[in-house]
Formats: structure tokens, sequence, C-alpha cells
């Protein structure tokens, strides 16, 4: 008997070995192909450069949904196919204009983008005095007596102490997201919102807003200004607090047109129902390329099925890349693709976003159970010669949070974060400012994950 | 007795966590300092904008040590002086010019720069036929034979699969610091060496090179090709291996000259005579701004003093800033300061350098004993806040490495790898490619090491 238990022991320690050697070098085969001979550089260059930004409902978008399914097409997938989903369509119209004015005839232009979302504003643009608040809460404190006429301005700026820049995102973004609705019922006529940046400069943020059930005549024009645009403001508002804003922007929300999300897939050989989803969202704004946000996302997720392919590994499940679209403005991919997964009655096990740039991999944040991020636990030693080192509860992605149902992995890509709100939803998010082996080594993590969760499965509670 | 055992258990358990606590709070608040009110970022503008590029003896590189001294002596700090030291000086002429030749007349310009310490081509430049090798090995296998009158083209380029790309550096970099001085002794008229780069781009990369004991008359010209000028001339070599190369450059080593290493430091106020020590060079190279390489290291050291001082923090120890004069072509400012340090008798516990860059630092490797390593080891869960998690043996820095002694700590901060080789040594080593908040998060790490390591003290073996 004490025998048999050495046996098994032994036995156990020598596959535990041989198991931990096979994933070490498996790992290494990921990373290697991705940083030697991927196409994740490539296929953003397409993207970012050949196409541009891909505003939902756009010609761009159409085109990156040619393309990408091209691509995918051509990797011998199993499956390949578009998933119809209408989607909002929203145009920003003729460059927006604006200026501060201190006192007649004399301004001071200062750069803005309309509020994805927002109405325009009067023909010959909209004139008035401006109160500054530090966030809705001020708003409300003020009243409508001192907003009645006038436009508020937005100007709580992101917290730089926090490590996390997401971190200081989620502290701000509800300024730009309902300030036009909450100003609006104090009266206001338009919105100015600094840019969500850490940085101070020129380029102004767009991003979504929403007016939620207020009528349509009382919507009022919403606009974000540069961090140095709205650092001049406030500057010449405490000088004068007469001072006037002017803006002019003439965007337009049209009627809803058909996209697709784009699917790739390869089926399981033991477990072809049980679905390990990888994604990121092919639309973006408009102002840049969309390369960071997140044409970085796509062209991971696209790369994942190519390593996984192309190192010679068959899945045991069925690993599925969705190229979702309308995240930035809608969600109706991601909503869509959830709904046509429980009519079908899809498994989905595990599903995994990357839409935080395209920088240095981090780690990965989930959205599971305890039995889970213990199992996730095992593996930090084989991403450690990579420096992928965090492993934390957390966000997933807006994509794929539709799908979140009990027992399922919902994890996030965790790239190193201090650049992303340097380009996030700015002309600047350009392809010149993604670095290739940070796109390949993002790309290569998220294989790695994919692979461990295929071989080893997830715990279902 | 019981009692008095328990006592003393439980008294060190407060006293720990009310020491953790107070450790938590320091490193919070250098964290905060350094991202809300930092002065790095403003010191490196003024380095790489209003100086620029800092080789030794040039004018620059004395502007640099008036200006850093000038920064020093306003932080009210208890000792600032510059230590002379003196500093060979090469400068780099006129620009230089290449072109490939593949039949007369039929030539293509590529990109191309002195390496630092060459000699000049002949006045009417240099043209020879081409022998390319992957390295000094192939060149020896190679023969006097095939290498006489020709013009040895080095091409090994780095490893893209290595993670830490100082790795890939170090794999390939004997080609650009010995390459001539062998290629010169097989009867080469000339040496071209692929820019020690990752990046396919029109940048050639210069770096330091050296004849070693080879008399004058039979130093040959040695410049770096860009990555993408490699390419094109080993394909072109490939198609035609009768392809001539030319190059001329009119660079130049003249006669030393005298400079400076600058220093400042806060004096302990219970051990003095100890000294820990953090630093940068404040030389560069001459074709960028030389702001990742150094001027980061430079003003995060001097960013060190200043977030202790502004936190409230009075050392035990004496903290002191050294800014190096000469690291790329000499390390002369590293030597004196060791042999002047051994001449006091002064006693240095501690350095730490930062070489790597002003990226999102990673953590730290070091050169010491076990016990201090280990010691480390318990400030590990300070640091995780701040996504810095890398704490390994291995090298410290070249300008600390003169001080090395038993008992010592000896750390260089390791920020992320990826972006480095896309700019050390190259034109575009310059202020727009650092990010303000990585390089002041690498001022903070840096401080926040320096306050434990002179809080708990080194273990001297």
């Amino acid at each position: 008997m004490k025998k048999k238990v050495l046996a098994i022991i032994m036995w156990s320690i020598v596959w535990q070995g041989v198991a931990q050697s096979e994933d070490e070098n498996r790992l290494r085969s990921i990373f290697d192909t991705s940083l030697t001979k991927g196409k994740a550089y490539d296929w953003l260059n397409y993207l970012s450069n050949q196409i541009g930004g891909r505003l939902s409902g756009s010609v761009e978008a159409q085109l990156a949904v040619e393309y990408t399914k091209a691509q995918l097409d051509s990797l011998g997938l199993d499956r390949v196919w578009l998933q119809p989903v209408k989607v909002p369509k929203w145009v920003r119209g003729t460059p927006e204009f604006a200026f501060v004015e201190t006192s007649p005839g004399v301004t001071t232009n200062v750069p803005i983008c309309a509020l994805g979302g927002s109405v325009a504003t009067p023909l010959g643009g909209l004139k008035a005095n401006v109160v500054e608040v530090q966030g809705i809460d001020e708003l409300k404190n003020l009243g409508e007596e001192r907003i009645t006429g006038k436009i508020v301005f937005f100007n709580r700026p992101m917290d730089p102490s926090l490590i996390n820049t997401f971190q200081a995102y989620s502290g701000c973004v509800d300024q730009r997201y309902a300030g036009a609705l909450e100003a609006a019922q104090y009266g206001a006529v338009g919105v100015i919102v600094r840019s969500l940046s850490l940085r101070l400069d020129d380029f102004p943020h767009t991003g979504s807003m929403s007016y939620g059930d207020l009528p349509v005549n009382q919507r009022i024009p919403a606009a974000a200004i540069s961090t140095k645009g709205a650092q001049l403001l406030s500057t010449t508002l405490k000088l004068n607090p007469e001072t006037k804003f002017y803006f002019k922007q003439n965007c337009k929300q049209l009627e809803d047109v058909d996209s697709f999300n784009v699917i790739g897939e390869i089926t399981g050989t033991t477990y072809p129902d049980e679905v390990l989803l990888v994604g990121g969202h092919l639309d973006s704004w408009d102002l840049g390329d969309g390369a960071h946000d997140d044409g970085a996302g796509c062209v991971q997720s696209m790369e994942v099925l190519r390593l996984l392919k192309n190192t010679g590994y068959r899945p045991q499940r069925t690993i599925r890349a969705v190229l979702f679209m309308n995240e930035e403005n809608g969600l109706r991919g991601g909503n869509e693709y959830a709904k046509v997964a429980k009519t079908n009655q899809e498994k989905h096990v595990f599903a995994l976003e990357s839409d935080s740039g395209g920088f240095t991999p981090r780690g990965f944040s989930f959205d599971c159970s305890e039995a889970n991020l213990q199992k996730v636990g095992q593996w930090k030693t084989l991403f450690a010669p990579y420096l992928i080192h965090f492993f934390e509860k957390g966000y997933s992605g807006a994509d794929i949070r539709p799908l979140k149902q009990e027992g399922m992995v919902l994890a996030g890509l965790r790239p190193d974060s201090q650049r992303y709100f340097d380009h996030h939803h700015a002309a600047n998010d350009t392809f010149e400012h993604v670095n290739k082996r940070e796109l390949e080594l993002g790309a290569a993590a998220m294989a790695s994950l994919v692979y461990l969760f295929d071989k080893y499965g997830v715990v279902s509670d």
C-alpha cells in the first residue's frame, strides 16, 4: 500500500513536471512566434493607415469589416462569418470651431470637438456666459438661477496620483457622459467638458454622451475642450467672470444602419460546444485612426487564433475571435452577440477582451469565481519570464460583459496604462504611437491565457 | 515570564504594523508628490530642448553641468559641488554620407553615422567592395584573403524573441565595440555595423567603439547604418556580390578637456558618514538630445533628493545624487568619483543608477549579497500598489560599478525595456518620446528604495 501511494505521488510529481515544461514550451513558442513572425502589427498598419477612424455606420467601419473578414479567411480557420447588427450612425459634420471672448471682439480660439451623440449648435453657433463647475454635484448646488442661459464648463481634471489611469478616468467620465443631460435640466444652453486626458496639450478628446430620456427639443450641444484650452478658459474666467464662450458644431444623429460583428473560430476537437472567446472592438472614434482604441485589441484577437494555429496547437474547445461593432457609441455589437449566443444556446465558458490599448501587457483582471482565480494563480510562474505579473479580480470588457453567466470566466487584458489617455478618443490615437513589440507581447499573453484555459478548463461552480 | 514573552510578541506585532503603515504612507507621499508636483519633467525639458545632446567635452555638456548645479543649488540641499574630471573629446564633424553602388554611377544613398571614437575616412571618402558577416567569429573564419581591401559589414540583428531588450543588445554590441579592431587586423579598410535597434527604420544608432592597442596608422573608419539601410545593403549584396559601398566621415579625436561630475547631497542626521548614492550620467550622444539616455536618469536622481526633502523626510544617512560625466565614451566620471571616494575614505553603503530610459519602472536589479536581496524581498508588498514587481539579482550601472565593495548594495532601476532601443544613441532619442508620468513613477520608485535602505540600513556581511 505504502509503495502504491509512493508510486502515485512520484507519478504525479513527474506528470506535473512534464505538464509544467510542456506549458513552458508552449508559451515560449507562442511568444517567439508573435515577436519574430507576428502579423498583428501589419494588420494594424492597414486598419490605421489604409482605412483610418472607423466610427459605427461609416464607410471606414464597413471597409474594416471587409478587410478583417478577408484576413481571417486567409488563416485557414474552421469558420469565419459576419453577424449582422444594426448600429447608430452619428456624424461629426464640418470641423468644430470655438473661442473664448473676454470682451467684444477680443477672442482666443481654442480646440474643441463635439461629443459623440451631441446635437448641433444653432447654425450660426452659440455664444453665452460660462459657469465653471467641478462636477455634477456642484452644478446641482448652483441651481437653476445661476445656470439658466449659460454654458456649463465641467473642468474636473483626472487625478494624476492614481497609478491606474483607468481609475482616474472613471472618476471624471460622468461629466462627459451625463453633463449635458444634467445641465439642460437647469436651463443651460450648452456644455463644454475638459478632455479626459492626463496630459496638458491641444488635443480635444471625444467620447460618448447621452441625453437619457430628455425630449429632443430640450437637448443642448456638448463638446470637449483640450486640456490646455480648459486651463485657458478657467484662468480667463477667474480674471473676468463675464467672459463668453462661443462654439459651433453641426454634428447629427442619422437613422440606424446595417453593420456586422466579424467572427472567426477554430473548432474544438473534444468539446466543440464549449466556446472560449477573445475579442476587441472594430469601431473607433473618428478623430484619429483608432490604433490603440481598439485596433490593437482587434488585431491581437485575430493574432491569438493565428498563434495557436501556427504553433501547432489543436484546441480541445472552440476558440473564437470576435471583432465587435459599435462599442464606442451603443454597444450594439456586444449586446447582439450575447443575444444570438443565448438564442442558439451556445455555451461560453471563457471570454477575454483587449480594449485598453496596445501597450506592454502587465497581466489580466478577472471577473470570475474564487476557484477560477486560484487556478489562474497557479499559472503565474508560467507568465513570469514575460514580466506579466498582474492577476487580480476586476473588470473584463464592455463587449463581453453581456455574456456574463454563473461559472464563466470573464477577463480583460491589462496593459501598462500610463500613456493610454494621452491618445484615447483623440486625433493622436494613431498607428505611430503603437510599439510593435508591445502590441505583439499583448497578443502572445492573450494566446497563452486562452491556451491554458483551453487545456485545463474552467471550474464551473 | 510567559506574560513578558507575550508582551514582547504583542509589542513587536504592533510595532511592525506601525512601521509597515508608516512606510506605506511614506511611499504614498513620495509617489503623490512626484506625480502631482514633480520637477523631473521640467528639468528634462530644459536639458533636452534648451541644451540638447551633451557629448563629453562639448559646450552642451558644460551648459548641462552649469544648469544642473544651479538647479541643485536651488533645492536647499546641505552641499552641492562640482567634481573635476578630464574627459575625452571626440567630434563628429560634418554630416556623414554613404551610398550603395551596384554598378558604376548606379547608387542609393543610405543613412549612416560615425561610431563614437572612430577615425575619419580619407578626405574624398572611401569606396570598396563589401563582405557581410554575422559577427566577429565569421570574420575570423573568412580570414585575411577574403577581407583585405574590403569594407566589413557586420549585420547580426538583435534577437527579437528576448523579452529583456538589453539582453538582445548585449548579444550584438561586440560588433559595434570591437568590429573595427578585429576587421583591421584582417586587412579591412572600413567597417559598417547594423544599428543596434529592434525597429526597422532610417535612424543610424551611434555608440562607443575601441581600437584597443591598434597603432594609429592601422585604424580604420567605422560607422553604423540604419536597420533599413542594413536590409537594403544585405539584399543588394545577395543580388550582386560585387556591390560597392561608399562612405565619408570626418570625425576626430581631440585633446582631453576639463569637465565635472555634478553632486548634491542631504547630510545624514545619525550616520552622516554613510553615503547612499543615486545617479545617472549627464553626458549623452550628440545625435538626439539624450532625453532617455540619460537625461531621464539625471533628473530622476535630482528628483530623489527633492522628493525626500519635500515629503519632510530627514535621512539618517547621507543621500547623494551624482550626475556622472562621460559614461558614453570613457567612463571617466564614474572612475574618478570612485577614486576620490577611496582617497577620502568615504563609506558608500548603497548606490542606485538609472540609465535604462525614462519608461514605466518595473523594478530593480541588485548586485549585492543574498542577505540584502532577502531584505529587499520584504519590501515587495510596499511597491505592489505602484505595479513595481521586479526585484532580481543583476546588473546595476556602469557609473556606480567602480564603487563596488564587499557588503555594499549596488542597484539599477529597471524600466520597461521594449521601446528603449528604438531611441538609444539615435537622433530620435528626444524629449517628446519621454512620457511625463512614466518618468515621474521612476523617480518615485527610486526615492522609495533609497528611503527604505536609509531607514533600515544595509546588511554588511
